[in-house]
């Protein structure tokens, strides 16, 4: 399997690449390096050891240029075991509302769990002296992308609140060991509760700035449109701009579409819930919604890392569905169903998880 | 009408008094002081002017006391337009999906929005010089409660980081005027965007404390407990603390049992988003969710009020339902039916806005 990843990744596409692990390997309270989603749209660029420099300009008082070993040495190192989830995490459930061209049909596995090394955000962009009109942190890389029009370099921006916020990271290591070329290397942005698209990869370009980034990826994609809105004729600005991940939940065990045996079983699962909220509750059914259970919720790794959970419900006999729900600290519940959530572009699917299983009677096996 | 309400309130109880405004009041920017909904947990205390006191004590290296005068000329005064909404507004509709027993029934409109004018809470906390470990800020009032167990004054508290938030007021007046007796008069707290209960009025004393207070009403009501929880038998830390309000919005015209004329209807209702969060978009279905129409948003009155919006939708003649949902500017969508949102104390019903209405055909009328 390219890039090192494990030979049963589900590869959406080869080039730029893009691959989800399968839903049982969602069950750990970090992924494996070989596990980890990779959402790309470009090519991986090509990294010279030595070469690579981090500028920060914009609204500086001090504009930097920095080489891997000046980050290392200038600012103080800090780990951070952070959940990064695609905004199209779970798409698939929203084509089976409709279809949605030229989009990936992302499954559950748009999603994982990592420890980060790096230097915090917040200490560079200090370094450089941010004027008092800065109000946002763009990223550029150099992968250039043809999905963007016009063709563009990858890039995106936070607004300079979350920017300072100590858990935003320039990372150089992934689970101990330095970040693969497909995840970023030689260093990446990690900014945890956000959409994944905000944790530019290869950074090259910090830049402090009174408006978001005018990229593409900004601006124009990772926009939730309305159902009747044209993809292709959206604008800069068109409508709501992606940043803090909405409240999730998914059922990793059993798998979807899996044959199980009636009676007592352990439903498993992750939730996340978004920008500084944390997972509260969640509930599982395991017959369709018509009567629910308490899951037991795991500690997560870390307050920026997803809540893992399991039940053991009696399944009944016959074709059916599991479901789970999760609430967040605030005593929000995330909506049902996917029909109401349907996008062009397929972002934010956070209905209820949903695996359908047939379920045959204890007498039939054995 | 007791304490200066409009004649037209439904006032749910008469001591303690707590009223709502009808629907249809709750279409303007600013809810008049007669139409405001009132939430209390006991009589209405007797105040002496020239009596109050506020202390501020608890881990502050110069505990304060304070009369009005002193608070007034000490602090710099400021104003914020902001929504009050209890926890229990739009009870009613969870109350359909099973009965809640004890509580009030609260329909759409215990939820209204004035112009606070006081100071800021983080200036009287900052001169009472917080300790390091300082984490919440608690609220005591007079108003002795029944509804406690055992009885005790109505109080309540929020983490130090809001009690840090510019918009959080003591406030001595509303829409321009003294703040009425039954609204918490000489002084009250406003938290905008968090539950009504922690905007306690009446106020007494502020203690700063490295835990949430211990008071019945933080401790263990206001809370979402799991369905097959004995709300009776709860006790201090079951279930989920509310703090921050979840994203609602509701049809306030046409009135809920209206019947109309089949065509063109303007539907008008009210939307929020509790804590920092802002309303993004607001669709509305004239046929019960098989079609939806973009709802116009107005410009809230500002950033802690509601978000008023208006549609002009085609009603299809017969017996319906007027459906509205809302995102929030992370793009999260609220949940779309009370059933799943059924808990022991009716909190946080903020699924849907729906009315029923019954739809003449054109040609019926005159």
């Amino acid at each position: 399997m390219a890039w090192d990843k494990r030979a049963d990744m589900v590869v959406h596409e080869v080039e730029p690449f893009n691959a989800e692990p399968p839903r049982s390997a969602l069950t750990g309270a970090l992924t494996d390096s070989s596990s980890f989603y990779v959402r790309n749209h470009g090519p991986v660029p090509e990294t010279r050891p030595g070469h690579w420099r981090l500028t920060v300009s914009g609204l500086v008082d001090h504009p930097l240029e920095l080489d891997l070993e000046q980050l290392r040495d200038r600012f103080e190192q800090h780990d951070v075991i952070a959940t990064l989830q695609c905004a199209g995490n779970r798409r698939a459930g929203l084509t089976a509302v409709r279809d949605i061209p030229g989009e990936i049909p992302w499954g559950p596995g748009a999603t994982s769990t990592a420890r980060w090394t790096g230097v915090r955000l917040a200490d560079v962009v200090q370094a450089a002296g941010p004027a008092a009109e800065a109000e946002h942190v763009a990223f550029e890389a150099p992968d250039v992308s043809g999905i963007a029009d016009p063709a563009q370099r990858f890039g995106g921006s936070i607004p300079i609140g979350k920017a300072r916020s100590p858990e935003v990271l320039l990372a150089w290591a992934m689970n101990g060991d330095p970040l693969p070329a497909v995840h970023g290397a030689p260093v990446r942005v990690v900014v945890p509760g956000y959409i994944g698209a905000r944790s530019v990869k290869w950074l090259e370009r910090i830049v402090v700035r009174e408006r978001p980034s005018d990229n593409f990826f900004q601006a124009t994609a990772y926009r939730l449109l309305p159902p009747e809105a044209d993809p292709g004729a959206a604008g800069p600005g068109d409508g709501i701009s992606l940043g803090p991940i909405a409240l999730t939940c998914d059922v990793t065990v059993p798998d979807d579409g899996a044959t199980l045996t009636a009676g007592a079983v352990t439903v498993r699962g992750y939730a996340f819930a978004g920008g500084t909220r944390r997972v509260a509750r969640v509930d599982v059914s395991p017959d369709g919604g018509r009567s629910w259970t308490r899951a037991r919720l795991d500690d997560p790794a870390g307050p920026w890392a997803w809540t893992l959970w399991h039940a053991v419900v009696d399944l009944p006999a016959g074709p059916g569905e599991i479901l789970a729900r999760a609430w967040d600290d605030t005593a929000a519940l995330q909506p049902e169903s996917a029909a109401a959530l349907w996008n062009p572009k397929g972002y934010v699917n956070n209905s209820w998880g949903r695996v359908r299983v047939t379920v045959e009677p204890p007498g039939q096996v054995g």
